[in-house]
């Protein structure tokens, strides 16, 4: 493999079978599959999901609305709370695509309904126990009052409910994250009961990676919109998400330097390559991430007692073991499984995949 | 002030003020200034320096020597132990540039006597503690053994010893900063001493931004490299480096969501815009930066008990107090202080600089 400085390879094999796993999940549970693309932010990457039926998606920005709507996705949902400092541009996207918004707060709607022209659907964001943004699903005030407000719009359709679990990533165990999930569920059927006989047809709309990668049956709800099981990660392997072959990408980078009394390989790959995401592993040492090696266009298993131990700007420290360290020489390329794929995707300007293509992401092809 | 979304706003009067003053302290104390381009990466605040005139530089990469060698610097130490895998862009750069090089092994030493056709200058790392890389300062037999190679070459020269005492950002003191800095002058002196009579012209050059920040006369040694003090940041606050007022960017953005109950405002700014690094702060808090409120085109001292406690992909959430939270409104635009100005510099496209200007950065050019 020639490489001459950081790149991500994209192991195609790994990525498409993600996607089809959760494409078959959320069949057989008869769910709306409406995958995160935050995660990947790659039109090309995206091709894959078009491929296997998908035709709703999830974005984390208007800027990344926009971007998938030029890449001919035109049934989108902006995860995050309206900003409202976006309007024109979340009015364009309006015009020919139907934008799902989410509301945490009476002014947003308010503002909303002054500013834009074009229809867009509101999902109320409920915080069913994640506590970042949200109304709490039991503040039936709030949620009236909001639904009052939709009521009385020509441009605001409700709907429905939509929820983020981020809570399951500090889950200690799988039984954990079946709890949050079970628990998250639960709340969020109580406001379809509630609610349902005024609007028969609300989605309740949850699913973090971790829940569904664990989650079998997605009985009770209506959508699910995991983004970061496409590529899996570090993060996710030691949640028991995924197991390490799931992992889809990692960092191609040369060796640059080596020390036999640490027993440590210094690395051209620093924080601006793989972002400073961190975990314990089962050893309690803080990674960076997990050191494979590759074999013609396929990566192996992790290396025995080798982790990524710190990193600087554009320079990495791995840990190692001597036989590991006399194995590989200034220049040889290995490659590292990232903490956060996610945070490490939206580094990159480009996937290079194992079939010798480029995809290009978002980023790099925002600024050219 | 009318931002959309996460803009990175430079405060030029602060910049400029940073480089004033670090010219002035090289200057009085005689030695070579060489700022690291690596925290800006913007070939528009290279201009800055150039004013004052600076006209030698450091990069941490190949691509960043690339970068601003087409700004017009022609000559950069790339302070990254050399990658051999560029061999050929490092060569194209010697071809009408003085390009100094890092070595850390005897291997790369052969590999560029071998592969480069026009002449560069090299610098043996030296580690005088911090344990990144390097060769250990009283390692003899590996300094001779590397220095007895480019003696024999017509292509290397020998220009002195490099060191990074990295391990000041874990100080716990300013005392414990100089500790250390006077150690590193110490074992680089003992070098000196050792290897002055057969290279008179040996160069000295260490200096991170706390070292040099808080030293005042830089005796003994030849050459400073500090780079994170164009800017400053939490980080280097924390350790007694700089004061608030001297941070030079801030990183403004749109208020989306509020929290009465948990006294919590949500901004549209992530960990795609900060990065993840976080740091401690006075009261224990792990915090991702500070709140500061803008005032025409300046900001004002960070708001009191506020900060940002967490940060997901696009969001971030500040914690506040009762009268501040009253204060903002959704859509209502605040400022963060970055805790790493570098790597947050590094994620942007381009600085807006309060005097209307734009300034790009290497990742949004060499895109286009």
């Amino acid at each position: 493999m020639k490489i001459s400085k950081p790149t991500l390879i994209l192991d195609k094999e790994k990525c498409i079978r993600n996607i089809q796993k959760m494409v078959k999940k959320a069949a057989d549970s008869n769910v709306i599959f409406r995958p995160h693309f935050k995660t990947h932010q790659s039109g090309k990457i995206g091709e894959l999901f078009r491929e296997y039926g998908v035709d709703k998606i999830t974005v984390s920005s208007v800027s990344m609305a926009k971007y998938f709507a030029s890449n001919g996705w035109n049934d989108i949902t902006i995860a995050t709370p309206v900003n409202i400092n976006e309007t024109d541009e979340i009015n364009n996207l309006a015009k020919n695509n139907v934008i799902n918004l989410l509301i945490t707060n009476v002014e947003a709607i308010e503002i909303l309904e002054n500013r834009l022209t074009n229809k867009v659907n509101i999902f109320i964001k409920i915080d069913t126990g994640y506590h970042r943004t949200g109304i709490a699903f039991n503040d039936s005030e709030s949620i009236d009052k909001i639904l009052s407000l939709i009521s009385n719009s020509s441009i605001l359709s409700f709907c429905g409910f939509l929820t983020h679990s981020g809570h399951t990533y500090s889950a200690k165990s799988i039984d954990e994250i079946k709890d949050i999930y079970n628990d998250t569920v639960k709340k969020m059927q109580s406001l379809k009961t509630k609610y349902k006989d005024e609007y028969p047809d609300l989605i309740l709309s949850l699913g973090d990676t971790p829940s569904c990668s664990i989650i079998e049956n997605f009985f009770g709800i209506d959508e699910i919109r995991p983004g970061n099981f496409v590529f899996y990660d570090i993060m996710q392997y030691m949640l028991g998400s995924c197991n390490i072959e799931d992992i889809a990408v990692s960092m191609a980078c040369p060796v640059i330097s080596k020390n036999a009394d640490r027993l440590e390989i210094a690395v051209y790959c620093g924080a601006v390559h793989l972002s400073k995401e961190k975990i314990l592993d089962k050893q309690n040492n803080t990674i960076y991430g997990l050191i494979v090696e590759f074999k013609d266009d396929k990566w192996s298993q992790p290396v025995d007692y080798t982790y990524l131990k710190s990193l600087t700007q554009e320079i990495g420290i791995i840990k190692t073991t001597e036989s590991f360290l006399n194995k590989v020489n200034i220049g040889s390329v290995i490659g590292i499984l990232p903490v956060h794929s996610c945070l490490t995707a939206d580094l990159t300007g480009e996937y290079h995949t194992n079939e010798n293509e480029i995809y290009t992401t978002m980023r790099k092809e925002f600024y050219e």
